[in-house]
């Protein structure tokens, strides 16, 4: 199984995402292969792969959403990079799992109210975990 | 013309942003019907409609998306909702402008390396308003 996770690099992070996103990459590859899994390198928060044009990133990120077979988006911060990638994806059918860390902060419509994807809150990395189990059995 | 312009809503916001949002959907509307001229209203920042479902908001507002003639999309802040309707519209060969206030900090290369849509950044509103002159005469 291919596993595109989609995070927030460039936008919003919170004290805890370096966490959930080591961790839930981790456990994805259970599964099968993360096509992302360098995504949650600390080398590239808040400034991505300098080595790399933008243009080539987007490209490969691109071909590798379009190629998996299951996208899990963790939205639990406020980003350009995850909304567009899960806007391109519900547009190819792609079965699309959308986490979020419980909060009081709104989420955006556009993602609640969206009924081509799953939207999953978590409180714990283990209800992540199990949401992710039940998505991927 | 009708536009359809792209806002944080429930994402970042900065302090410049609802001066930025009723200065440009306002001037706008010059050149068409701004078929999302209520997103700058002061009651939904941060919080929505709340008289309307998620679902009824995400339907309406893709609904408005598929029917417009230009996207223009301001993304100085990171949000989900922005990057989901940019998405959304690329795949759908909608044109799109984005525009973003000068910044240090990184935008997503899925915004910056995309070759389907139109990056203009600007310092000051006028240089905003004259980008939208170029783009939509």
């Amino acid at each position: 199984m291919k596993i595109y996770y989609a995070m927030s690099i460039s936008g919003q992070q919170n004290p805890e995402s370096d966490k959930i996103n080591t961790t839930l990459i981790e456990y994805l590859k259970k599964f099968g292969e993360v096509l992302t899994e360098h995504f949650s390198n600390p080398d590239i928060k808040g400034k991505g792969e300098t080595e790399l044009s933008n243009k080539a990133i987007h490209d490969r990120d691109l071909n590798w959403l379009l190629s998996a077979d299951v996208i899990i988006a963790e939205v639990s911060n406020a980003s350009l990079g995850v909304g567009y990638e899960i806007g391109r994806a519900v547009e190819h059918n792609k079965k699309i799992l959308c986490l979020r860390k419980t909060s009081d902060r709104r989420l955006s419509a556009m993602i609640s109210g969206c009924d081509k994807l799953t939207l999953k809150e978590y409180y714990t990395l283990d209800d992540a975990k199990n949401t992710i189990n039940e998505f991927l059995k």
